[in-house]
């Protein structure tokens, strides 16, 4: 058996999540129908570097998979992408260690989150439209607050079962250009909805209703309460997973 | 009645092109049924600047209409927007005098047409994948004999019965970035395929196939069979119709 690793993205519009649920189309499922094909009917259990919500999007999502397929490092994207459907695709793929885990093995991930100043239909489901003015340079100040090691409790959805909720953000970037500001968020880990509900927080402050000094307060409040409105799922990217080894590094022939 | 004019957006995927047709859904269709809505089931007819086929893009297309409501010259698009499928918008409205055409009183059009160097199911049906590596100085010395007034039958699709075909073509740029390339033609007319003709022949010419000299003499030979391929249409947008006096100048209230 080898393991396989790939780097996928798609539009989570047409998603109920990434992780297979009874009820609505999900990124795994379709994922491992893919694989099944590939494999002449034989199961294939997809592991990702972590789960995205309905209507979340993935530049960089990581997967990995084990095969008894010999088919080179390099060419799984060519043999796995004619079986996906239009809104997934894999972007790039190697072999990997069998104790390499696309979760486990995460050593960082970077999200980031699209606000779009004005209304576009292009940008419909691809990024959040906020009619109001935005003082960046008060989101920016604020973003300085987020960074470093704390304890997100929150920024962290109050329906989540994990108890260690210290994690480390080591980028929280806000870039503008005439149409649209993206949000960077880079760390070791995110809690769930966590950069949401960082973006949001920030929205607000970047509208005038809170102060940026009351970031830190938020987060040394440690209760989900003192922070603002998660922002909504459509404007989120799972943007890169970052591994201690160097991953999808070799140009691939298309 | 008051005559009105309207700036208007669309995603050309969804859409057997613009003008009403007897099979397949159209921006037209979508937006006399709205506005028979708003005007209690009177049928209202609209004009546009031109027709855009099938999975062409629009950010500025303009249409006029006549109506006996008396919404003021900005509410336009506040009113009929609702009313709209998610794919088409109305971005900019505006009373104009009864004279006015969107297609008579148009000087002048612009078109974009968007090309990605990487394929991106983001971009999948909203810019043409080439995976070629092209050279853009080339393709730029090329465009240069497509400025200024010229008989474009060899830009013109065969099955048109447009007689004169000289038009005057004001800018042809080529915009480079990381990922994408966009072409940007403006003209005081175009023919019938006319910028999917030049910019397939700009990609030929960049791509090595034809040299740039060559294009002085495929718009010379006065026929299409001297051109290059038509570029698909799901890359084209039709980015903004100029008229002789300013218009949609006013920023509505959203």
């Amino acid at each position: 058996m080898q393991r396989v690793a790939c780097r996928i993205e798609y539009i989570g519009t047409g998603f109920s999540g990434y992780q297979v649920q009874p009820n609505g189309r999900t990124v795994q499922e379709e994922l491992e129908a893919a694989l099944k094909k590939l494999h002449k009917g034989q199961p294939v259990h997809v592991s990702a570097s972590g789960r995205t919500d309905a209507g979340v999007h993935a530049k960089g999502q990581v997967i990995h998979f084990d095969s008894p397929l010999t088919i080179p490092s390099l060419r799984w994207s060519k043999a796995v992408n004619p079986l996906l459907p239009a809104d997934i695709r894999v972007s790039a793929s190697q072999h990997v260690a069998t104790n390499f885990h696309a979760r486990y093995s995460a050593v960082g991930k970077q999200y980031r989150y699209k606000v779009t100043k004005r209304e576009d239909i292009f940008l419909r489901n691809r990024a959040s439209f906020v009619p109001t003015s935005l003082n960046v340079t008060h989101m920016r100040a604020a973003a300085e607050h987020i960074l470093g090691t704390h304890d997100f409790s929150s920024f962290c959805a109050a329906n989540t079962s994990v108890v260690d909720k210290v994690r480390t953000v080591t980028q929280c970037d806000i870039v503008e250009d005439d149409e649209e500001l993206t949000f960077i968020l880079a760390g070791n880990g995110f809690l769930y909805n966590m950069v949401r509900i960082a973006v949001g927080t920030l929205l607000e402050i970047g509208a005038g209703k809170r102060a940026p000094e009351d970031m830190q307060h938020i987060i040394a409040a440690e209760d989900r309460g003192a922070a603002g409105k998660t922002a909504p799922a459509h404007g989120l990217y799972l943007w890169s997973v970052g591994y201690a080894q160097p991953m999808f590094t070799s140009a691939e022939k298309r």
